[in-house]
């Protein structure tokens, strides 16, 4: 028997089977994690193939459950999913070398990742679970990391640093590469952390996110490193943006738009002549993906409603100069938005 | 112009043109990192596509050399294949999405992968010298974490200092997940690290590997964690498996084959009995991946020849009891075997 969120996705793909080899959404569909493994969904059962590796944790994990768990390769897999003429699999997800393979085993295909976008859109309380114990590792190890910046750091060493502390917290890894920006280098939106030394007095911009049980946390501050008096002008526009993201917070709603909501931090930013330097999105979903749907932007069409997260982090850029950006995960609840982040400061603090 | 190298891709894959998305084999052809972009291969020249995030980083890297550097994205790399009906690209590292986009474009493609990988097997003295900084990297870090190893401290935990250490001493990331195993968790070969606590006299089976410049190491060392005398048949299993490992050093030249490579560790751990107990192969190829070609197992066909990196990784295994693997990077130099590992001991340390 499937379970209500297999059987939702299920029908909406409309094939006669769904064939899925790719690790996160094997996890998704069975709630087990390994590196390998093959998971056919009919509509009657799902089964997950396991090989030697895994078999054991896989049927202690999902014994009387609703997922069957079979002991095998992908020869098995594949031949278990023969009969099926039509398989649903998630194109951007299967490499050409697989697909390829599925047409010489007879098998015609469609998109199944519509229908896997679509039913993440909204989380469960376990997802959000997940998410909130995350964005908790990332917040402490953040907290933990500013008494031990010192000047003469590298970007890459401060990163480092930072990942280690999430690991040591219990993270299973970063949600993407961290961003550590210091000086005139957190003007660029997506930099990459390099060997830039901190001084006294640098704007520091940290981007960063951990993995916790396969879900995702986002969040990004800027700050000072002790006040040279020449940041008057810097600490006026954090406050701009500052202002922007909690306006989200307030005035979002369910039923609102990604686009609305989008329009909400950058008519702020437009108000004060800020416009033309917030060149990227509101926000986007986080979830098993750090980027997923909804979309928080001017093109975003997605109705905003409970159980929905994403991130809301506008920020502003004057190249080669400085940038700013300020950035919670947050989800949407009794129609409100509420943040995951309450352990750090989202203020120019100055260390 | 077409390099030497690129030359010989081209004429090997015998498409029109090849069209390259993934990142590390994009950075293979044009010696230049980023997150997205495109390469586009003609008989007559490489172009590489950067989007306004790396458009400038790119120009200043490959200006003079042979690769152009063009502004654009997605699209405008996709009109710049459209001329060219048939093209290369490499299937395992190409989406279903994009195989479908190419076909509706009008191309039909073949797989460039098998010229990648032979173009791969033979590294050139810049890609030796950066698989040496990443061997180099992952042994100090080593060296650096064995004093700091402490009863009551867990799997996971000792795999994140790992971590963090080869990241300060300079490392990108992992080349793998870190797998630390205590105790009789030695004895799954792909052990997924946890939160099993170190004790007194518990065996240390630590695999781990970084990247260096895009290139991978990989290592394993196997020792104890103080001597409770209950270990004589450890140590004595432990001195097999390292005469099998150095014999491979030993006894393996340019010429012989994967297979024969393997068998001169197999054959000396079946002239102790321990033949069953060796479920894995001796080696592969390791350099922009961490497993690549050549493959050294019964079934290896490759000849070994000057200018290949592998692995030199045999191990034992009792389930549930204990496990020893010993492990190097090495490659072939001068017809010999010759380590990239000089630093760690693979003597069974007794910390």
């Amino acid at each position: 028997m499937l379970t209500d969120k297999l059987r939702k996705i299920y029908d909406s793909v409309g094939a006669e089977a769904l064939f899925v080899e790719c690790d996160f959404l094997r996890r998704y569909l069975t709630d087990f994690y390994s590196t390998d493994g093959y998971v056919l969904i009919t509509e009657k059962e799902c089964t997950f193939f396991a090989d030697f590796r895994y078999i054991e944790g896989a049927e202690k994990k999902l014994a009387g459950g609703p997922v069957k768990v079979v002991c095998g390769g992908y020869r098995e897999a594949l031949e278990a999913a023969k009969p099926y003429r039509v398989l649903g699999v998630p194109y951007p997800y299967v490499s050409a070398t697989a697909l390829k393979l599925y047409e010489k085993e007879g098998h015609e295909t469609v998109d199944a990742m519509p229908a896997f976008r679509a039913a993440r859109l909204i989380k469960s309380d376990e997802e959000l679970a997940r998410i909130r114990k995350a964005c908790e590792i990332a917040e402490d190890a953040f907290n933990d990391l500013l008494p031990e910046l010192k000047d003469g750091m590298e970007e890459r060493e401060v990163a480092a640093l930072l990942e280690y502390k999430m690991r040591r917290l219990g993270a299973e890894g970063t949600s993407f590469e961290t961003i550590v920006a210091f000086g005139e280098n957190g003007s660029i939106p997506h930099y990459a952390t390099g060997d830039r030394v901190l001084r006294f007095g640098d704007p520091v911009l940290i981007d960063f996110g951990c993995k916790y049980e396969g879900y995702c946390s986002d969040i990004t501050r800027t700050f000072l490193f002790g006040d040279d008096k020449k940041h008057a002008e810097f600490k006026e526009l954090h406050a701009k943006v500052l202002m922007a993201h909690e306006l989200v917070k307030e005035r979002v709603e369910a039923g609102m738009t990604g686009r609305q909501a989008d329009a909400v931090a950058r008519g702020y930013l437009r108000s004060k002549g800020l416009a033309e330097t917030f060149s990227h999105s509101l926000g986007h979903g986080v979830g098993l993906e750090i980027h997923e749907y909804p979309v928080l932007s001017p093109r975003g069409d997605d109705v905003l409603c409970d159980g929905m997260v994403f991130s809301d982090e506008p920020g502003i850029y004057f190249a080669g100069k400085l940038g700013i950006r300020i950035e919670d995960t947050v989800c949407m609840k009794g129609g409100r938005v509420v943040s995951f982040m309450n352990k750090t400061s989202r203020n120019c603090l100055i260390l």
